[in-house]
Parts: structure tokens; sequence; C-alpha cells
């Protein structure tokens, strides 16, 4: 094991310096997932701030270690708040992550996905149908016409989509499934934690977005930040679902379970592969 | 009993079919029933998707097998989009269901609920209060202002205006309440079930018209999928009222119910009846 | 113990009118705390109404028996609409309060903290970075520039910001934190119920803001009012805290407690202390 191999095997580090600094996340994001995202942020020891008006989103991004867009429920008003926050953000410097649900579903969301992802992300996270559409929007011609907001492509399909789009963009991608896929290009991995009743919760994946952008505000090198966030969330929501009876007790497990998890816990349960180019 | 009856007091095959078809619900609704909306549609298999930016609603629906409108929180720019989803909705033969949250409380409401019941709504869910004003708004001369989003008035002394409403927008329309009664302007059924706590949660009754959409998205007759509808949230409401210790214990049981039910255990615990005209 | 002191100390009568007369509060709050601040109403036996169009606030003000007003998540047509709603309180005498979550943290905020607070509140509720950057807004010059949304100060060091704005606004001024402090700039009383727990669910401070809404409506001392609500929410979620595994399970029995606590347990339980001032 490479010494990379053995950093990106301890998501435990990075759950640590989390709550030991208690970054300040700053979230654009759809109104279904709000609650959740703000939950899940507080949970694991950081600090949610959610604000979309474009009269203060730049000074948000300017207070914040990390930036999250989220365009489930864009309207155009919010399109603006978050390109506004999302080139501040890359004029400072600061990690920012998009999440571009549904993305195929639509003209608007294509359009939306077109422009915030040539904003240069850091990190995008997505279903395989998501990250499809967005790779075929990036131009690759390659993507597919992924329809709603479920994943309804495996994971596997959409490799390929994710190695272009992460080249292009220059950034890392996350496809997220029944084993999660990280690539940034270069470097590949796989998260396979979780569990199948996670997908009837709403707004999980979102939360995993949020958690995401904590993570990459104390881990420089994002491609760790991003395995450890699938890690975190994939162990705590697989734990909620073995105390569960349904998905209502499944999520309030949920943020139990990233309230309560200890690095080293997560560092025995996390089951990340690194995979071959 | 009649075939018709029979089907009737069997709700659990339209649960079934749910879970079978994962239908999409399209929702514009208000910012409180947004989570537990979503989060009821994952919990019985269907899928939501929340939409509501007019450059996006008329493609959604499209997509969707049924639509669900909430006034609860609408600004002009939401009953805009509504307006254009539903003549959407018409155009294309599918269903949608119409909830007036508080429609005789302010003149804004009474206008909305005006404007959006005269494009033709598949279902008209709402309490005593709600739909009394409903049909005075529509021009029969029988409604009370009733006032707030509370069902401040009796089921039965809706009963009227109810029947009126069916016939005049020629829809099924709902009156929630201790029971709740559906009528389609022929045909009339009482559902039973419910629990008193369950009015100390917010948006459940929100969350009922979003499981309407479902209900309405794998059964052709209107009048039935209201009924089993209603079956359907009563007995979870009633199963998880009899678990909590109070409405927040109460709404995560009422999600794990409407995830473990199975047809049989919905078809024996539903007190449906059909009632004379 | 003056008689005051004694009915100070008594936060089980405010409960108990609450249950009794189910005071309608209408409250325009940010999109995270929707949810927990009409949950909470619920369960305490109130009976919450969210509306933030300009179409229709004025009438829901005149409906209502309290108003709360909460920037979280404003945009410009949400600081409009509240502009408009607490005229309106003033002008027909009721009472309504103001929640400046983060007012220190932007050009944004900090404008519309001043604005709305020079409408004249009946009660200020924020944490003590909150309190000092509003009173320094206010004028007074001893404000700091708080940052963020979440309390950095402690409520000592608040102490002399919240006695100067109460007098300037003739108000009521509650600083919430490990001990809360409530001042009218004569009377001072802390409140030391609370769990460090709470401080890691979103919105629990929010939800407290509308429980002061809906004492208020039933108790005209708006001392008292403020002081039975940090009560009531203090011993709800220290319960819960006590029963709670992590943050999503002290929130639902955050709820529950709130519904089930009885008027005799909330004045046992109560830690109100008048202050000398």
């Amino acid at each position: 094991m490479t010494a990379q191999g053995s950093a990106l095997k301890a998501p435990g580090a990075t759950l640590a310096a989390i709550r030991h600094q208690e970054p300040l996340v700053h979230n654009i994001t759809n109104f279904v997932a709000m609650d959740l995202a703000a939950n899940a942020l507080l949970a694991i020891g950081a600090s949610p701030l959610m604000a979309h008006a474009r009269e203060e989103v730049a000074e948000v991004v300017a207070l914040a270690a990390a930036l999250t867009l989220n365009i489930g429920t864009f309207s155009p008003a919010w399109v603006a708040a978050a390109e506004l926050a999302a080139g501040e953000a890359r004029r400072l410097g600061k990690p920012w992550v998009l999440d571009p649900v549904g993305v195929g579903a639509t003209a608007f969301r294509r359009d939306n996905g077109r422009r915030l992802s040539a904003l240069g992300p850091t990190v995008v996270r997505g279903n395989a149908s998501e990250i499809r559409a967005l790779a075929g929007l990036a131009g690759q011609g390659i993507g597919s016409a992924g329809k709603g907001v479920d994943a309804s492509d495996s994971v596997e399909s959409a490799a390929e989509a994710a190695d272009v789009l992460a080249r292009r963009l220059d950034c890392v991608v996350a496809v997220t499934g029944e084993v999660d896929r990280v690539t940034d290009g270069r470097r590949i991995a796989t998260v396979a934690n979780g569990h199948a009743m996670m997908t009837r919760v709403t707004a999980l994946g979102c939360s995993l977005t949020a958690v995401t952008g904590a993570c990459l505000a104390v881990q420089p090198d994002a491609f760790l930040a991003t395995v450890h966030a699938l890690a975190l969330v994939g162990v705590a929501g697989e734990q909620a679902a073995g105390q569960a009876t349904g998905p209502g007790s499944l999520r309030v497990a949920y943020l139990d379970r990233l309230y309560g998890l200890s690095p080293e816990e997560l560092d025995l349960a996390a089951r990340i592969e690194e995979a071959v180019a």
C-alpha cells in the first residue's frame, strides 16, 4: 500500500479535522435538501450557512471555507446567485462542489448544468444518469439524455463519462450508486458503503454534497476529501439502516451516526479501494 | 357488495401497483410540505420531482405520470408556474391534484384557488373549511369564508359543498377530517382511518395530496385512486400514532409505515365504506 | 419573592393558555426553519401559518394573534414582505418577534436588521453575536461585527448590548446561549435550561422564535412571555437530549416533549432567575 493509499483509506482523519476546525460551509441548495444538508453539517461538527440572495452571496463565499451548489429546485434568480458565488469561489481559490440534480431532465437544467460546470467546480457529485448527461453537455458527445432525478443508469455505465468529465473540467467526479466511483482523471477509487434503503430518503445525496464541502474545507487533496465524504455518509447510512424500521427512522439514525461515529470506527467500517484506471 | 365496491375496499392493489411502476410524480408545493411530500412518495415506492421554475414545468409535466399543486406558500411566480403546469397536464391528459391550502384566508388565496380550480383538476383535496370556501368561490353561493389553514368546520358541514364542487368541476373532491369523505358527484365513500395526533404534524395533509398523485398515476379511476390514497395515509398514520410518544415520533413512524405496510395489511386495516348520495 | 417573580417562574400557565386558546401565529421565516417552526407551534398547541407573498401578508397579520420574522434566507422580496407585515402588526397593536439570523455577516443582513428593528419589534431574539451586531447597527456604537450564524460570543459579552438595545427599541431582548438572558431594559431574568447538543440541530433557535410568538399571543407582558418561551424550549430540549443518541433523535424527542410536557412538569423543571440590573 502506498502512503497515499494509506491516507485514502483513512477517512477518520478528515472527520477529526472537521470536528476540530468547525469549517463554515456555504450552501446554495434546493428547498427539499436544505434541512437535511444543514443538519448533516451540524452533526459532523461543521457550521452550515444557507444564503442565496445575490446581494450577499459574494460576501458569504468570502467568509466560508467551502461552497456547495445544488441545482435541484433552481429558478433563474437562484442560478444567477449560484454563478456569482461560484465565480467568487474561483477568484478566491476556495473549493466548491456542483450537484447537478436531474441535469438531463429539462432544457433549463441542462443549461444550468452547462453554465455552472464551466465555472470550474472542484468536485462534481451526481448519480450515473446525471454524470452521463453532464458529460454529454460538456461537449464530449458521450452523454446520454438521463431523465428525472433518480439513478436509472448503473455506476459502471457512467465510468467513461466520469473520466472524460474529470479531465475536461480538471476536477474530481464522484458517481454515486451501489458502489460509488471517484476519479480525478488520473486516480480512481471506489467506496462500497451505503444501503439500498437510503434511496428511499429524500436529499440524502444532497446531504452528501454538503458533507463533501466540509471535507474539502479541511483536506486540500480534493480526491481524498471526496472519497472520505462518500465513506462517511456511506458508513453512517448503512449503520443507520441497520437500526431502522424504514426510511423515517433511517434518516433520524443517519444524523445520530454522523454525530456519534468516531474516526476509528469510520476507518474500520469504510470500504475504500483504489482502482486501476 | 358490487364488483366496484370490492375494488373500492382493496387499496392494497393500488399500493402494489405504485411499488411496481414507481411513477414519477411532479409536485409544485409549499415550502413547509416539500420534505414530507417527497419522503412520503419515496416511502411508498414512487419517485418525486419538485420543480417550480416556469422555464421547466411544462417539460417536467410531460415526464411525469401525475402532478400535484399545493398553494400553501405561493407567491405570484409560483402561481404562474402552477397554471402553466396544470394547463399542460390538461393538454396531455395527465391527472392532477389541487390542494387549496387556506384558500378562504386571503384575497390572494381565493384568487389562486379560483384560477387553478378552473383549469380542470382531477382531484381537489382539502379540509372542510377549504372545500366550503372553494365551493363558494366556484360561484355556487354556498361556500363559507373559511379562515386559516386548520379545519374549523366539520366534514359533514362540507358535504353539500363537496358534492356541488365535484359536479361543477367534474372532478373528485375529498374532504379530510375525522372521517374523510370522497365524492365524484355520483359516488360517495367514507374513509374512517387516521388519528387525532396527526393534526399536530405539519404537512401530513400535504403529503396525502402527493400520495394521491401517485395513486392517480397507477389507478385510472380517480374516485378509487383518491379513496385508496386516503386509506393508505390514514392507516399509516394511525399505526404510527399507536407507536408514537408525540408528533415528532409520529412523523418518523408514519414514513416507516408507508414503507413497511404490505398490501394485505392495508386492505385489512382500511375502513372504507360506500355511502348513499 | 414578589408576585411578579412568582408569575415569572411559572411558565406552565403560559403553556396552558396556548393549549387552550390555540393562537394563530404568522411566520415569515427562513427555508431551513419553516418545518421545525411549524411543527414546534403545532406541538405546543398553537396554529402556525407561513405566508410571505406581499399580496397577502397584511391580511394574514390581521388574522393572526402574533407575527414572527426570521431573516435567515431572506432575499429582497422577502424583506419587503416582512416590512409590510411588521408595519401592519404595529398598526394593529399585535406583538411581533424579530430573529436577526446572522445579522452581522453581510451588508445585506445588516441593512435588513436595521430596517426591521426600526419597525418596533415586541421582542428581539438572537445569540450573543447577533445581539451585539444589531446593537451596533442601532447606532449605539457598542456592537461588534459578529460573523456567521453561530454564537461565537458569550451571552455575558452581549449583556450591555442587550440592555442598550432593549431601551433604544423599547422592546424585550433575549440573548440565547448556555444561560439565556432576557431584559426589557428594566427587568432582567436568566433561564438556565437547554443542552449543548441542541446547537447541533438546525433551526432549534428559529423554533424558539416561533414559540415566543405563541407565548406573546396569550401573555400580554412581553417580558414574561419571552422568559416562558425560553423555559419551554429549554426544558423540552434538555429532556429530549436526555433521551437522544444524537441530534437526529434529539429533534424528534424535542417535538414529542413540546407536545407531552404538562404545565406542572414545566414549572418544576424551569430554571428561571430574576437578575439584578
